[in-house]
């Protein structure tokens, strides 16, 4: 693929990301029985906010979304349609787990791409990837004061950090950018279909717990 | 009104948003039985924290109020006059409402100006001026473990978008400052006051919500 | 000592207190029934998020510990020891939070002082002081949807700031930086001890709170 066409592809395959997670944020607004308002904050934040945190803490500000209005028009678009019509969405909420896992892959491979762009080693660089990924999520579950669902059990989190490794580790070898970021991708989307087709769970504490 | 005597109108009348924001914020740290300290936190987070979320964002670090000791302890202030107070306070909420509105129509049109000055494209700005005006409550509801109380049907948060709106498109315009500043500042409040007055509620979602 | 040994030293004395704030992070995930990635996270972001929020406000992006890998591998380590041997772990609470007051005491030290090199006042090095002391607890009761501990009367945030205003003040004389140090961590510790041990309480509000 020429680098223009990549380029376009990614930002499509971007915004597709920002709209679901940004629907599946607007949802639990509904389902909160928040106002229409509360449906676009919390999509907005949902699709947008594991971005923010990156560019925050490795002072990209401001965000590349600030900057493309685009970015800022796709949730407000995912809002709107969720709030007018959230039970036929609601229903189809297993597709959009699929989608969700799409947009899984790709933020932590780009997230982990950008920071190492800005210079930080690999084991950051992965970490970050991984909260480019959930991190829209944790404050979707923050702003409605419930304790964050990836980390009750879900295998979630852990393929993303996995793809995000995988891309920061062969973007040091020659490998054109491509096949590193569909590396990447293809471990974290792999990972997070198979656990959701087979039901894996994340390890929960043993023993008691009120010790 | 020469340069001097606007700017210095400008600082008192911001000190002044931020004391109403800290005073609401300090109410609910009593009421949710919080001690002292947890008061002083909670009306510095409620009256400093949506100008540090813009100013994070768009870079500006340290935050304004990191710089200017009157911006740290206008909050302190109000937060053991509310302590110290509280039950008189309670009983002059609704007045404190009509504050509040003063304060959100105010920090909507410096906070968008601010971004625009940072280099911001209009959409953005707008997008900040509101955050600017929103985000100290949305911290002080987090805080307190709540979903924030904007999000529930009260007409807060498009008030502040519409006066920032108003105020970053006058702002490309050759008028001058104070009116551009007085337009936004006018839109908010307007509107907010008339929301208050009439109780007029943003829409909440139709139909089931547990599908 | 020669300046190698002090770094070394405080490097040193630093992870630990990372390695304890993390435990208390990864024990609250344990009570929760958090899984083992829930586990990890509470971990890392008790034992290093007040850092992070200090360099994200004082505009010290990327955050240091993003910098050097012992600084991610340490909240790992606590995370994984704590959900393997919660029940062992959470019998020796009472050590950790003795542990935990040397934790607070370094960080509102070294936090401050960090504030000051970035050209902060005096006033908003030690609030920053505090905040990284006591930002981590903040973040790990955020995530777990509950009103943060340290402002339901326990005295933690007022020895951290006093430390951090002690350690500011004197950072302006001439004594050399490990006493400057050391005056402000004792500060801290010794009132931390104190409060401990006398079962000092900071004062809750008085009267009706429901006024």
């Amino acid at each position: 693929m020429p680098p223009n066409e990549l380029a376009a592809t990614l930002v499509v395959l971007d915004l597709a990301g920002i709209f679901v997670f940004a629907v599946t944020g607007a949802l639990v607004a509904v389902r909160k029985q928040l106002d229409i308002f509360g449906a676009l904050v919390l999509g907005g934040v949902t699709g947008l906010g594991g971005g923010f945190i990156r560019d925050v803490l490795i002072g990209a500000t401001p965000p590349a979304a600030l900057a493309d209005w685009r970015y800022l028009l796709v949730p407000v678009g995912a809002g709107l349609l969720t709030f007018a019509f959230h039970p036929t969405i609601g229903r189809l909420e297993r597709v959009f787990t699929l989608f969700d896992a799409f947009g899984l892959a790709l933020f932590c491979v780009t997230g982990a791409l950008k920071a190492v762009d800005h210079g930080l080693g690999p084991l950051p660089a992965a970490l970050l990837g991984m909260v480019t990924g959930i991190g829209g999520g944790i404050l979707r579950d923050l702003l409605t004061a419930r304790v964050p669902v990836i980390f009750e059990g879900a295998l979630y989190a852990t393929p993303a950090l996995a793809g995000a490794a995988v891309a920061v580790l062969l973007d040091r070898t020659d490998l054109p950018l491509v096949l590193v970021a569909a590396a990447g991708f293809s471990t974290c989307l792999g990972w997070r279909l198979l656990a959701l087709v087979r039901g894996w769970r994340a390890p929960l504490p043993k023993g008691p717990a009120n010790v």
